[in-house]
């Protein structure tokens, strides 16, 4: 490629699955294995392959799209790839050099609507589902919201109220509403590539990494409890993983059902989704609400689409108006830091959303290796992109991803 | 019940899963939890519930339906539940007694493609999958029997001719046919309930069983490459789960695609199945093609409905006739033992299917725990039912099973 040069030893096109080889073979060489139990299916360049076949490494549970057709989407497609997209550095590069640059495994632009743009590369294929790790918390805080909404959770209630099992540890006293907005004050670190940072001892308890035996606690809802406090809450934003879980925690008890039921009924069917979404699972079979989610890109779209239209989709209100409404409004970009999210100038995080407080209303869905919802309100337009960027961290793809999807939705309103 | 007790202290009411509280709270507390890494989640009572949620302990690839409409049934509901079925040992017991003295998880039973009797126990519902284990053979023995009818198979060359890493194993100069129809001589015992037969050793290998620390080997084919040879292939009928494995390592090679894949666009995809099947996989990715699949209990009625048509369903040839035309002609009967199936006097075991050999011509796919598809050609009738029986073998349950679906049969025909 003429473009700049990709931030790994690897781009894009020479980490492509197929041509490394991974998994391929009856059995698949041990050069060309990817494995739980070693690690691998995290790292990369296997991610590029097991980021869209994450359920062959972990138990998982069903998100099922009921039994309804399909939900359809209009075409009008147009080739995007070659739209200018001019990056902070002053460079300008194509939409498709952008998508190659951050490791785009998938993506869709709707219009109004309609797909005009999709392309998979990568190991991923329209039927398949694909990782969205933190993209799952939006789903995550939308379905909160919902019950929020319908006056089944009080957002200023403390945790503990919903879930005595926290009564000894750092979330007791959180206001759901700081929960939902991740501004709790929690010893808790998250820092994806340090081995001693408490969201590996997290990913030992959800089951992502292989438990290190004699190492507690094994599962989830346990680790949750053993959090301790830091700090007064709601001073902060500080974006922290467990907060998601302690939310969807707090879900199941005010539904009664496992997780991955309430996104069945409340958005996987209603979406008319085109395939069963799936979520990992703990070895008690809690889902990891915080990170778990598997979808297809188009199924991604349409929860995006939905969240555009205010809740509306497939013919009904799937969402109250006023759910959308709240996330839009956004939190304090005062309590979101500059120095953590360089990328992020006057964001603020809400519900389990990115804000972006800009003239368009853009709020993003974002997991940490490039996976995202972009929805422009004014543009009318969303993105929904999988990705398997080896950096963990959107500071990695920040820089080409935000100029990038801007610049198709300013090609797009025409 | 005034019915005759139940081979296990709880019996199918007493062990229903909602009864007993599986899984339940959020989370489940250890008195009701139900693990992978304790062996729990094979266990009777636990297995009411596991068996129809087995995703949650395994990892898992999709057996994809595709994206066309499923293949509708057309329902003339009958209540079959008063029938009378008069048992060997001289009692009568009516067909829904025994369906709960076989701890059916559900049943579906068609008459001339119509579903007449439909019903869900346990903790199975019409859109859930459920662990088929060795029924998942006679679905490996039906492609194995496609790739044979077009000529790439040959069933008469020795199985070392596809996969030369068998060379020095007992199956290297076994015919395909002996393997399909397990009478190779090799060094394998398969008893379910002893700690030290080898079948335990294979479900370490392939992930059924947690592995333990330094024995090896750890993965599926390698396992299959260990067994040694016992004895002149081609004598005797053994049932040997390692067989299918080698039957299904053969079609991976012939058709150079996963084997998940090879059932979705062979069979799953053309059978209109309703929802997407799963199939659990060892640590490289390599499916459990001897007793892996999960499927919800009406596509497996499609597949015995198709195999009843010979080969036809949802308005297309998928299976060609003569592949189930040879099915149906069975082995020879003097190879089965009598001794080791008293309940099956006169059947054989052909192309990884049991076959009765009696006047209706019935042919029957079975799993260790009652999972069962029958089909009787002459009286148009398919009966595809899930269950959890206590007793690991069929043994335990045909003496109801058998006359059972017999009794169903012949009301059925009036």
């Amino acid at each position: 490629m003429s473009t700049p040069s990709a931030p790994h030893a690897l781009d894009a096109q020479s980490s492509e699955p197929e041509r490394l080889g991974w998994m391929q073979g009856f059995p698949p060489s041990p050069a060309v294995a990817i494995t739980y139990a070693d690690g691998s299916f995290r790292q990369f360049p296997q991610s590029r392959w097991s980021f869209s076949n994450f359920r062959q490494f972990l138990p998982t549970k069903s998100v099922w799209r009921g039994s309804a057709p399909a939900s359809s989407f209009l075409v009008s497609e147009q080739d995007l790839s070659r739209i200018p997209v001019a990056l902070g550095d002053g460079r300008t590069i194509t939409f498709g050099e952008a998508l190659a640059l951050t490791y785009a495994d998938g993506i869709v632009v709707l219009h109004r609507g309609r797909i005009v743009y999709e392309r998979y590369f990568g190991a991923l294929a329209p039927h398949q589902q694909h990782i969205a790790m933190s993209v799952t918390k939006s789903f995550t805080g939308v379905l909160a919201g919902m019950l929020v909404a319908e006056g089944r959770i009080d957002p200023q209630a403390p945790v503990v109220a919903y879930v005595p099992e926290m009564a000894k540890c750092g979330f007791a006293d959180a206001r759901i509403q700081q929960v939902m907005d991740m501004t709790t004050g929690i010893a808790f670190t998250e820092v994806y590539n340090d081995p001693k940072s408490d969201v590996v001892a997290m990913r030992r308890a959800v089951g992502t990494s292989p438990p290190e035996p004699g190492t507690a606690p094994t599962s989830l809802l346990e680790y949750l409890t053993t959090v301790q406090k830091l700090g007064a809450h709601g001073e902060a934003f500080n974006y922290r993983t467990v907060n998601t879980d302690v939310l969807a925690w707090i879900v199941r008890r005010v539904t009664r059902q496992p997780f991955a039921q309430v996104l069945s009924e409340r958005l996987w069917q209603p979406l008319g989704a085109e395939e069963d979404a799936y979520i990992t699972v703990d070895r008690l079979g809690i889902e990891f609400a915080g990170g778990g989610l598997n979808t297809t890109l188009r199924d991604l779209a349409r929860f995006g689409e939905m969240m555009r239209n205010r809740g509306h989709f497939n013919g009904r209100q799937i969402v109250q108006a006023a759910v959308v409404d709240e996330i839009a409004r956004g939190a304090d970009p005062a309590k979101f830091s500059r120095e953590t999210y360089p990328t992020l100038p006057g964001w603020s995080y809400h519900n389990q959303w990115w804000v972006s407080h800009d003239a368009h209303g853009v709020i993003m869905a974002r997991g940490i290796h490039g996976q995202s919802i972009y929805i422009d309100p004014k543009a009318e337009v969303v993105v929904a992109r999988y990705a398997s960027h080896p950096v963990a961290g959107n500071v990695g793809n920040d820089p080409v991803t935000l100029p990038a999807f801007a610049a198709v939705t300013r090609a797009l309103m025409g």
